[in-house]
């Protein structure tokens, strides 16, 4: 398998957790998203993935993107360990708060959004800053809710193994440390952050630890 | 089961689409997305659904969020008709046109982006509905290509039974003929709508079909 990712991507890093989790090795292809206006860009990226965004993983010649559906679709080709609950009630509980950040959180905070914003809006970057924080803040807020009041929380989002819900969690989390989001004020976000980060397959997936990281 | 939606929410849209297409039967239950500051936000309503947002679906009690992850629900406790193909690398691809829209797409055009955008950003309509229009087109523009350039595409998104990805689909581009944009210009993406539109769980799912329809 290869997975073009780029190593500060949020998407890609989710990726990575899960092909770790699962033991799987993969050929590391760094895309670089600023340099040379974009390499996501190039008419060889694209042949790929034609919305020019990473992650895509190739796997037996397939080219797959979109992160979640690349997840679903390494749970479904190795069961092993699973990272999704077992039953249907558990894994829509799961498959929501995954949701939750890859669909109200993530999308307002990424780079071609926060692009739009200062060049085409024409906003300033405090304007812009307050913006991610704002899309972060109230989604972890909901987030913080659902975890802390909901006792099949554990270790981590699920009980103590983790899921897709930690898949998309701690690059979120890592994401808005980076953006200087105030996490401590989501008490139990932040412990299954400062958890699942010391957990072999999290840490060998971190933006610090991929090759093309600056 | 009971569905909590507005009737021109696309993720209820989505909701009920599946519902119809599994045969389920279920109770509409209107939450007014605008009237007195928003239903959503009643504390009845959170306790349901921490985030505030549309759909809920309960089923024997439970209360399950995120329009994707109930979808998922209903293939696992009610597989037949099938809204995912047969293989994994199928399954993927279905699951990746579906995250397109609900992740790259929809999330930058829902009532509360478009209300933080006029009301804390400060823009002017004509900067809000270019947003809008923005996201729409640069999505449906690399769909197009997808669906397009691929010998998967039948009738509808994936060969001519209905998959999870039609059924986010013909709501986003419901949702984009509300806000004008020509979606004539994406030829495949039409045609697949026109074709869905007139199937009966899509057209039974329709906006202007739903008890809380204006």
């Amino acid at each position: 398998m290869q997975l073009y990712s780029y190593f500060r991507s949020s998407a890609s890093y989710r990726v990575r957790i899960a092909l770790n989790l699962k033991g799987l090795s993969y050929d590391y292809v760094p895309i670089h998203l600023l340099r040379g206006g974009g390499e996501q860009f190039s008419p060889q990226y694209r042949k790929l993935n034609h919305d020019a965004i990473v992650p895509t993983l190739v796997d037996d010649g397939h080219a797959l993107q979109q992160s979640l559906a690349i997840v679903e679709y390494l749970e479904e080709t190795h069961p092993t360990p699973p990272l999704l609950p077992a039953t249907a009630v558990d894994r829509a509980h799961v498959r929501s708060l995954a949701l939750q950040i890859a669909c109200e959180i993530h999308p307002l905070n990424n780079l071609r959004v926060l692009k739009y914003l200062k060049h085409t809006v024409g906003v300033t970057d405090d304007v812009k800053d307050a913006w991610y924080r704002h899309w972060v803040e109230a989604g972890f807020e909901t987030l913080e809710a659902r975890l802390g009041g909901d006792a099949r929380t554990g270790k981590l989002c699920f009980g103590d193994s983790p899921t897709l819900a930690d898949v998309c969690l701690i690059p979120q989390v890592f994401n808005a440390q980076r953006f200087k989001v105030d996490t401590a004020r989501f008490p139990t976000i932040q412990r299954i952050y400062d958890h699942a980060v010391q957990l072999d397959a999290f840490e060998r997936a971190a933006p610090g630890r991929q090759p093309d990281s600056e």
